[in-house]
């Protein structure tokens, strides 16, 4: 083994994430009942071999992608906290912009709402499906949960209901103005700045 | 014609409704792609004939159910609005119950809120899809807008956002919850409650 190569372990793990890559664009663009596991292996570049001894079905790799995209977000929303955390929580009118930073992420990202969508719908049709999103989304929303109380407790600010409420209205109000920004075209900046809109907006109603 | 047989444009008009019908069905059970419209003209039980004198294409059926689905809406709504005026408003907390009514259409039916995830998702794939989506969207809030403005006007409450903030915060609330009730099996009776708590703590949101 020359030592650019990768380890049989790495390999696999790269193959893996590239599958999955694939799956994830093919889903949110045609949907998962279009998109063939053969679709997904030739834009992967790997034989359905390869897909096979990765996962058991194309259902199989939507689960992993399901929990996937949960974990990306989760991930990304616990970076902005030890960002924050970083800057300190001193100066006025952050928590506005806090909330805003943490909740854009992925706002501009078509892909992904798509995905989301798509991972949505099919979890309405297919009861383990809807057991997967449902586990993947109570984890995402028990963090953004933990960093509402957490800038509220840091603030001394007092919401007008309890966190875990105040983060479902601000979820799906996001959700649906990501949805929004899509259909209407917007640009990436434009898309930005109606969310940044909305969720001060949203902030306002919560904020005691 | 014997005195039963529908006249012609009422009997194509049946066949239209009919077809709409098993169409709304397929495209919220298994999505518009995996439903033919040889599956669509079967279930109503008309030939391809029937459809083709009916619709151009599918995708010409699917946006004649956009548009239905949201007038549905509408006119549910405004029934709810009628009835409120017929009773008056002298109640006391009786908004919140208006609200509740008003929102609660169409909240326990499974079908429905399958239909109104697919069109949204076909929405962000397809930029015909859309503009349909989007204006069809637009009425529904205007409608419930002015819902909201009325109510809030007639018992003297001030809101905390613009009536159109209000609406798309509670629409957004309102389809995220319905979502949720579905996927996790709830009895219409669950559903209703979890709803009514849902508008309940966003009303206590929204007014001052």
């Amino acid at each position: 083994m020359t030592d650019t190569a990768p380890a049989p372990s790495r390999r696999r793990e790269n193959t893996r994430t590239r599958l999955m890559d694939a799956a994830a664009e093919m889903f949110a663009e045609v949907g998962i009942d279009a998109a063939s596991v053969e679709a997904v292996c030739e834009r992967a570049g790997f034989t359905r071999g390869a897909f096979y001894s990765n996962f058991a079905s194309k259902e199989e790799l939507f689960l992993a992608l399901c929990a996937r995209s949960a974990e990306t977000t989760i991930a990304a929303v616990r970076d902005r906290v030890t960002s924050i955390e970083d800057r300190g929580l001193d100066v006025t009118g952050e928590v506005l912009h806090l909330v805003q930073e943490v909740l854009e992420i992925a706002g501009d990202d078509r892909l992904d709402i798509l995905l989301g969508a798509e991972i949505r719908v099919q979890a309405l049709r297919n009861p383990e499906f809807a057991a997967a999103y449902l586990s993947s989304n109570a984890a995402l929303a028990e963090s953004v949960t933990q960093l509402v109380s957490d800038i509220a407790r840091a603030r001394g600010l007092s919401l007008r209901v309890p966190a875990s409420v105040a983060t479902e209205v601000l979820l799906s109000a996001w959700v649906a103005t990501a949805e929004t920004a899509i259909m209407t075209r917007q640009t990436a900046a434009e898309s930005r700045a109606h969310l940044g809109e909305r969720l001060e907006q949203l902030v306002r109603l919560i904020v005691e």
